[in-house]
């Protein structure tokens, strides 16, 4: 990939930015502690995280929970930062699928890479979640941990959204950014439990929302240890090691954190078993869904959505009495300005 | 397990002189710069500790590492506290494996069962770590994390060792626990990495060492998510998931913490492979094993032991220059008072 030195350098002011912004909110939170979201409308949802994150912190509540308990999880396609036309892997894999083309001669005659390689992306991924994985793991292995690293961050650095034309990492829901480091200035310990791909979202998510890579669950491929020329490297095999979505999604908490949340943060029927497994423990618990409907800023789906699609969970949140966001109705904004 | 309640308000006690110690050693290295490792004897390691410490946390240093990559990483089993005449998790599985004996009939003649009922324990262990951990993950599963969490609970607080008549969190080298408050309070994270299951480590580690779940790497055995009565569990499968130990620990690091350690600590051949990744990063390194040699204060053991060989990863320490703490010469004290 070509990397010319404008380009580093915009990645670099954009990680500056995002950290700016991050310290930015917290200052806010400190500064006005009767208004520490500021980028969402004074409806409903604000309230109710208001209320959760002032009752399980006020030390004598009988809501209280200590700051070592305080965990909160954020699926991320669709939660954090936006997944449509498809999920921004995708747009990665299919960089990956081009690039690697030649030195895969058998992909044009097998699917889904035929179809990928034809531009054809709808029958590429008809094949649904496994197909998906397939395409991710399969382009995502054959080289070192540190090399593929370092493939992601040169893309996260140079590719751009097909219909915003922004960087994939401007396309970061602000008011859940603001959401994040609100909750870290109450001694809320966030963490990531996304069904994608792990190392590739490490590389970039520490600057994007402040979580350090090893507050990262995500989908992952078996890695081997290995000594190449007396040098230790970590080999990405092509194989599918654990799939972090649905019912997978309570499995990496319990092994990733070994604790349950009291706080889950989701989008679609991916993050149902996540928020019931959060809200099924003792003591004050909150769950949220994000509900894409706002077709003028951002995009509307949610129960016949190929993509992040909110069917499910959507039904359970309305009998439980989750939070439901809408994005058209609570946030005052959505993307960076 | 017969719980009384002199046993669980003596497990408080232990857990709250667990917590002053390491408040204690916190104040104590902020009032006594000069001197950090108070249970540890002027010789070479502690030097080459500190030393290290000094050059990665002095700003402007050109072996400066920014406080959100100092990641250490700790073996438990031998490292931390004991692991004679074998692995503490051993004498819970024999404990597991008597209490469901009933229940196994096939067992009194299924090795290495059969040899761990009677008693015998050298050949039920002749197997080697692929036994040991057959027996470990057959007694481990079959019930829920919550379930198999209050267990472990319940036998740290009654249970004891057969030599020194310790409770096993008793059995905590001192030294050790300074040495990862110190770290601590110069802006480390501290992680165990450790082959023992990850399960049985997480109930007691975050009161007896300061390292909360989210940062213990372990072995694991499947678990599954499902709903039982409308309530989501986790059941523990009786099939292993992943064996963090030699060659799988870089792995364990890679998918848990997603950053190479820059430090790491163990103290056998196990550990070998983690102190090889650390040290082939970039910047200031350090690797440290802990050499078995104090028969007199605890157990003298390494190039023939069954448990805990140190071996090769001696041999490789001693041509790269890693530091050996030697128990005997090098620490004022090992166990608690």
């Amino acid at each position: 990939m070509d990397i010319r030195p404008w380009t580093r350098l915009r990645g670099f002011h954009r990680g500056i930015s995002a950290f700016a912004f991050t310290a930015l909110a917290l200052a806010t939170s400190f500064a006005r502690a009767q208004d520490p979201l500021q980028l969402w409308n004074d409806t409903a949802p604000k309230k109710a995280i208001i209320t959760f994150v002032e009752k399980v912190t006020r030390e004598g509540s009988p809501d209280f929970v200590p700051p070592n308990e305080r965990i909160a999880t954020f699926d991320n396609d669709g939660t954090l930062w936006a997944e449509q036309p498809m999920y921004f892997q995708m747009m990665f894999a299919l960089d990956r699928v081009k690039a690697l083309a030649p030195q895969h001669p058998e992909w044009k005659t097998k699917e889904p890479f035929a179809s990928l390689l034809r531009g054809d992306l709808k029958t590429a991924l008809a094949g649904g979640d496994h197909a998906i994985m397939e395409i991710v793991m399969a382009t995502h292995s054959g080289i070192t941990a540190e090399e593929f690293e370092k493939i992601v961050k040169d893309w996260i650095a140079t590719a751009k959204h097909p219909k915003t034309g922004r960087y994939y990492n401007e396309m970061i829901y602000q008011p859940m950014a603001e959401l994040l480091a609100y909750l870290r200035a109450n001694g809320f310990k966030t963490f990531i439990v996304s069904g994608g791909g792990i190392e590739f979202m490490r590389p970039w998510v520490e600057k994007a929302y402040g979580i350090p890579p090893e507050q990262v669950v995500g989908s992952s491929i078996e890695t081997k240890f290995e000594m190449r020329d007396g040098k230790p490297v970590l080999v990405r095999l092509p194989k599918i090691d654990f799939i972090d979505d649905k019912e997978g999604k309570p499995v990496g908490i319990n092994s990733h954190i070994g604790r349950r949340p009291i706080a889950a943060f989701g989008n679609s029927d991916g993050d149902q078993q996540m928020l019931e497994w959060t809200m099924a423990g003792k003591g004050a618990r909150f769950a949220l869904l994000v509900h894409h409907d706002d077709a003028e800023r951002e995009w509307a789906y949610d129960r016949k959505s190929n993509v992040g699609r909110l069917d499910k969970a959507w039904d359970e949140a309305l009998v439980k009495g989750w939070t439901v966001v809408s994005m058209k109705d609570d946030w005052k904004t959505i993307f960076p300005k």
